[in-house]
């Protein structure tokens, strides 16, 4: 699993601080979730093929998590792009980007599938063989979801050796074992599955939760969650603004990641008021361990056998 | 008069090639001229003071020329912006701009004075003291304007030594002198004017031209104008995309500019089909002498004395 920063920062874009934007590759399915303006220009700075992005997760209707999305729906338009677009948002945003597209003649050869939230309740809103994507309730000025990002449970692993022990064991029954299946041997003796296969790699999990007042009622949705993103708009210095524009302190998402045990926290959605971002970072570290800051070009792969978290600055 | 050039380039927002827009001063008045996804990031890189923009002119409704419109206002709205904010586009920008803030819940605290631009034939759309803008009809796949400036003729100028040789002329008589009128001796002796003063700084002006195909009309509207900044997204070697997508070549620029009896001609918005720009450059000038390649950060000052152009680029 890796999840690359594309933008981490509130409210106005400047040179070298975008809004929130993120690209997730998770069990082999790429989203991008939120696309703030200039998000197009960070994916093509990060090298991350648009071909890849077919499922693009809104938080909210706030233009830095949205304002990006016409530009790179049209830019899809322009490359010829043939495949389906499935955008996950509040509702409200089919109907902006239908109007841009209609008032400059600009319908793209391929379908944009809307899927509109509306719900107050978690709710599951992607689901393939591999990824299944929740919703999580946030409470923000205006309808505001994040997201949870699970892996399921893979195919179990062969044992070869053992396999290789049962002569009788054939490429074509590898699938039942992978499957969880026990052997029986010609003379009806029952091998069980555990001994020939190990259990699959554990399932990753990734949250992404932005923009929101202090909420600890998520933690029950997001619930070992591997990977945490919290917004942490401000310090709690100013926890009177924060909770006037419903938004979090460093020290509230560390709240969170500690009540859901996240394995890991990474704080983001930084106010411009702030120059020095290590603020951010000890005061969640005052309630939680494990703490990154999202920077843009940020990678944070997960290895989903160790769960050692590697760190990478793609500038 | 300067021109500041933000973005140049045709279609999709690159990591160093951003779509259209522009930033004019024109005797002491200032505008900002398209608005394509990134705008507000550029005015930043390029110093240019947001409280300066309270005029945007958009020529058309396709998303490199007003994809950084809505994100620019809602800037303007988080920095407390309270003067009006007039915007010059073609029918159908309004009911964009408000949906967005509609369903942000972001409603501005000034106030959006929408102009909005229907008509076929060049119509004055902007008139002050000091300035006037008049539509220039383009042709495109949308409706589309380009924008011609004019300065306004300034005040006569006062020959300072003239005066000075005729005692009974007080200060309170300089403001009859700048605006024309004789001088009157005690005697009754009339002093002509032209004796008095010298004659204003001659108007500049500039005409916009983007998006459009070819069109010889057009330089009846902008005649004589000083600066020229017109359209070039192909070369002549692909003339018939040219027509198809109703965009001009370089050689086609150089026309206009020559027909309208251009002082100097601004080449951009330029296809990324193409690597070498100088190319624009030299097939313009088989037909025009004096012709300059847009480039992002490049301020254009034409001298209203001497009419001399200087070029800076500002990265």
């Amino acid at each position: 699993m890796s999840l690359t920063i594309l933008g981490c920062h509130s409210a106005t874009p400047r040179t070298s601080a975008h809004p929130t934007s993120q690209y997730l590759e998770i069990n082999n399915k790429r989203f991008l979730i939120d696309c703030g303006e200039g998000t197009q220009v960070q994916l093509r700075k990060y090298k991350i093929k648009f071909s890849n992005i077919n499922h693009i997760f809104i938080s909210h209707l706030h233009g830095d998590h949205f304002f990006g999305l016409i530009g790179l729906i049209s830019t899809f338009g322009l490359l010829n792009r043939k495949n389906d677009l499935h955008i996950y948002a509040p509702t409200g945003l089919k109907e902006i980007i239908q109007l841009q597209l209609k008032t400059s003649n600009s319908w793209p050869q391929f379908d944009i599938i809307y899927h509109e939230l509306k719900n107050d309740q978690s709710e599951l809103i992607f689901d393939d063989n591999k990824v299944e994507v929740y919703t999580v309730p946030l409470t923000h000025r205006v309808y505001t979801n994040g997201f949870l990002f699970k892996e399921k449970i893979g195919e179990r692993k062969l044992n070869i050796n053992a396999i290789k022990e049962n002569p009788e064991i054939e490429i074509c029954d590898y699938q039942n074992l992978k499957n969880g299946k026990d052997f029986v041997t010609k003379n009806g003796t029952i091998i069980e599955n555990k001994e020939l296969t190990f259990d699959p790699n554990k399932p990753l999990s990734y949250a992404f939760c932005s923009d929101t007042v202090y909420k600890p009622e998520i933690a029950t949705i997001i619930k070992n969650v591997d990977l945490l993103y919290h917004e942490s708009t401000f310090l709690k210095d100013r926890q009177e603004i924060a909770a006037t524009t419903k938004h979090s302190t460093a020290e509230e998402a560390g709240k969170i990641a500690k009540k859901a045990n996240s394995k890991q926290l990474i704080l983001g959605h930084f106010s411009s008021r702030y120059t020095n971002l290590d603020l951010f970072k000890q005061e969640a570290e005052t309630v939680f361990d494990n703490v990154v800051l999202a920077k843009e070009g940020k990678i944070i792969t997960v290895d989903n056998k160790t769960f050692a978290t590697e760190l990478t600055i793609n500038q």
